[in-house]
């Protein structure tokens, strides 16, 4: 499964993708022709995971470039501009949906030709679909070497195949370490409110065949306390020059267990995730989302009417409780200001 | 409602409870005459909170001593005695059941005659049923002086009027602030995996006219890194003697939190939840229950086949944590040793 599942890609003028709403009661791949459904299965989580939607974002810009009617170069830059706000507003918290716009943006402006822009611009999203998947491969390298045999991986949310164009992450090291010969096993937060860890990750590692148990996101200090747990890798969704990192509700508090039983705690992203621009991590965008998420499962409302919900969807855990933060080009260790400030970008 | 809704009591000759499985969707009396139903109710969790399990299991033994056909004393204690077992094997960790379990069997031991042991029991069982509730009433008189104007609280799971025979430990302190017109708000954590954040006390809150919201166990960090929360006030299932706490899963991490942000971390609970034979909490017997309760919400599976499920229902907060714990004999502070050591039992 490994070098098969693509959760985004380009299949002869359209976007496909797996319905991750959908997982694990049906696997069905959507496939839009149409841009702007690629933007809303972005706002609706269809597809999640902050490469995932970088790719998505890339491969949709693609889409909305051969769909362009105009009569001028300049004419089509000013339509794909708005297209590309689209993708802009459609999730404000991981950094690699804007990474991608702008990579995509800066091809559109270095190819000032009506002719070739659209070509182009296609090509550059499926190297970034094809480039994702690379690179975590290379991710997963470098951090399957700090996972030692028999040891047990607490991971928070999905950042599996299914959070990029495949492979994943923090399941991509996993995965390595799996490939490699190791005997792990993992523990999945289950994540409320979506249910990330449990209707995805555990999906992922029980295909790969790698032991998973799903525990509710509160039993982590327990597990904790007990030895249950070896190492922490999660996913980021935007990481600050410094290291904070904003990455799905609750890995804040992973974070701050992980340090009070001093167990590694690292974070898995691709350089994109990184914002360089960001001195620290309050800078960093935190997307709400509806209440629904919390008052419902599957549709049910499960709280009683008349009460508030607070529903922040990230949360940034400073750079104090991270470890090492792996990426294609090797880890990364505190002071991360210096070692994020090495990076080729 | 504060001196209205009574959790479970004696109903002319049979044992009332509210099912607590059904809230917030329906409020039933359930109306037990046979004592097994009882018992029951405990293990499927009909009843829940610890000094509520109490209650109904002094009460299901008066129930159980009703019906006890017996020639003799020694006749009638022999069948008591096994009664009482099977109060005691019904749940692990809450103490109070065990504690009034031997209670009751001590004024069995007391009143050694057949004509007088049936109603001297049900009298005590009720005494123990009256008393919850104006113990609750002390504890919240004593927690309430921690609650400052304008004060966010946040707990974990359910310690409140559902939890006992009537008002609540938690949130009887929360109740007395309220009483007493101090502005304050709530912040319930959900509590997976049954969820009694959300569905028992976000309810009883919204009854109450205190405001409440709701968040999934896994915001706390994100909630107390930004400020929003002011105190953190949760029940007991057992304490030790050192202080450790056993309480619903999840309260340990949040113990850990609090610290972490320096929030004020208290536990509330009557004296019968301590455990003055234990030393410290690595003794308390932490229940696991089925993975269902964690792979399905409301009947439907959430989770993928072939996952793991680890699900202890409880874990121990070391005293190192805990701020205060406020009883109906005041509020004590470290080191435990010491002031539980001084308590009157």
């Amino acid at each position: 499964m490994t070098d098969v599942m693509r959760t985004v890609y380009w299949d002869n003028g359209a976007v496909a993708m797996i319905d991750q709403t959908l997982i694990p009661d049906d696997v069905k791949i959507l496939r839009f022709t149409n841009y702007v459904d690629v933007v809303n299965s972005i706002k609706v989580m269809q597809i999640r995971g902050a490469p995932a939607i970088g790719v998505a974002a890339a491969l949709g810009m693609a889409l909305a470039a051969q769909s362009i009617q105009a009569d001028t170069y300049e004419d089509f830059m000013r339509k794909f501009e708005l297209a590309a706000e689209e993708f802009r507003i459609s999730r404000p918290t991981a950094v690699n949906l804007f990474w991608a716009v702008n990579r995509m943006m800066q091809i559109a402006a270095s190819v000032p030709s009506l002719t070739d822009v659209r070509q182009r611009l296609l090509a550059e999203a499926i190297d970034i679909q094809e480039e994702d998947i690379a690179i975590n491969k290379m991710i997963g390298e470098n951090g399957a070497q700090l996972i030692n045999q028999n040891d047990t991986i607490l991971t928070h949310c999905n950042a599996g195949a299914l959070a990029a164009a495949g492979y994943g992450t923090a399941l991509g090291v996993i995965r390595a370490a799996h490939e490699s010969g190791k005997s792990i096993k993992v523990i999945a937060d289950e994540t409320r409110p979506r249910l990330q860890g449990m209707r995805l990750t555990a999906w992922e590692l029980v295909q790969e065949g790698i032991p998973v148990s799903v525990i509710s996101d509160n039993m982590a200090a327990w597990a904790m306390s007990k030895g249950m747990v070896n190492c922490v890798i999660v996913g980021a969704d935007r990481i600050a020059a410094n290291g904070d990192t904003a990455n799905k509700i609750g890995t804040l508090g992973v974070g701050i267990l992980a340090k009070t039983y001093n167990i590694p705690f690292y974070v898995a992203a691709p350089v994109s995730t990184i914002d360089f621009a960001l001195a620290d991590g309050s800078g960093i965008p935190i997307e709400e989302r509806s209440s629904d998420e919390v008052t419902h499962i599957n549709g049910i409302r499960i709280a009683p009417e008349g009460v508030g919900i607070y529903n922040p969807s990230f949360d940034v855990t400073p750079a104090e409780y991270i470890s090492g933060i792996i990426t294609e080009q090797g880890v990364l260790y505190p002071p991360y200001a210096i070692s994020i400030g090495c990076l080729k970008n």
